[in-house]
């Protein structure tokens, strides 16, 4: 997985069926960022956990195309 | 996923029997140019959301051989 | 998927069972090289779709250890 | 797999229910940092190998929201 | 898949049970180097086919924690 930032939302009213009422995020990890489904209510300015690939659709608990996830809200990293 | 721009289409009159009907289009996103199927009615301009991998076969809705296909039309990234 | 040119074959005397009798070839894409199966009887010169990860499964329509094949060959990118 | 050096620990109260106990190590390798799904009981400063996508919940042993997990901890390399 | 050389072993007393009797090898491709669950009795110095991510669960043959696995030596590319 990796840590990021989550820097704001994105809304797409043309899309999959699938994906109809799921809160996309843009996270921010490194020079890289991507769109991520959110399945921990995180918000702007949270550090994420966000796991990608398959894991992304095991995280929203339905066979929906998303490749990335917000798994956690990052308390500290030691 | 990624965000990206729709630059054009692509054709392939020879291919995988699976993907006969199947309308390619090409996306650059950043650097990077990447070839998606579209799943949404997207056209030449628009900016779009890509998932890659397994769940482009999701968005697809049948096992074809495609590894990114647009998900969505962005309205908005805030 | 990605497009590249086909540039070569690649021969494996030596290889998983499940290889027997498949044609391997291998395909620059930009910076990259990588060897992909050929599931529509591409040739050296031609400009091809490549598909990545489990699509090249099922594009080879077995499962074979594969995660690049050529599903395409490209007659035109607009 | 990858070889990397265990850097620390990643806490996070909220995230996906399936990833309650589960232990979160992060590993170094070369320029890339990640967040693993410990499944050996590494710590830090061991050099460990990492699986990463569907391979990481073929470790954990379930289907879980993890796209990199530890699956070894590293003796030698010749 | 990519082409690489095999420049040694790794060994890790202590990983994942399903792992146990697994040989693994290190492979140099380009400028990068992973390690891979030898599936075809490859040796140092030998031109390697290498197949990543679910391919190497299908040339392992069963479903263990490995996400790159050798699945043939190369004679040429032309």
């Amino acid at each position: 997985m990796i840590v990021g930032v989550v820097t704001g939302n994105l809304w797409a009213t043309k899309k999959s069926a699938a994906l109809l009422g799921q809160a996309f995020l843009t996270v921010r990890a490194g020079e890289k960022s991507l769109v991520c489904a959110d399945c921990v209510g995180a918000g702007e300015g949270d550090t994420v956990l966000v796991a990608t690939g398959g894991a992304a659709r095991v995280a929203a608990g339905r066979e929906i195309p998303v490749d990335a996830a917000i798994v956690g809200i990052v308390d500290t990293e030691s």
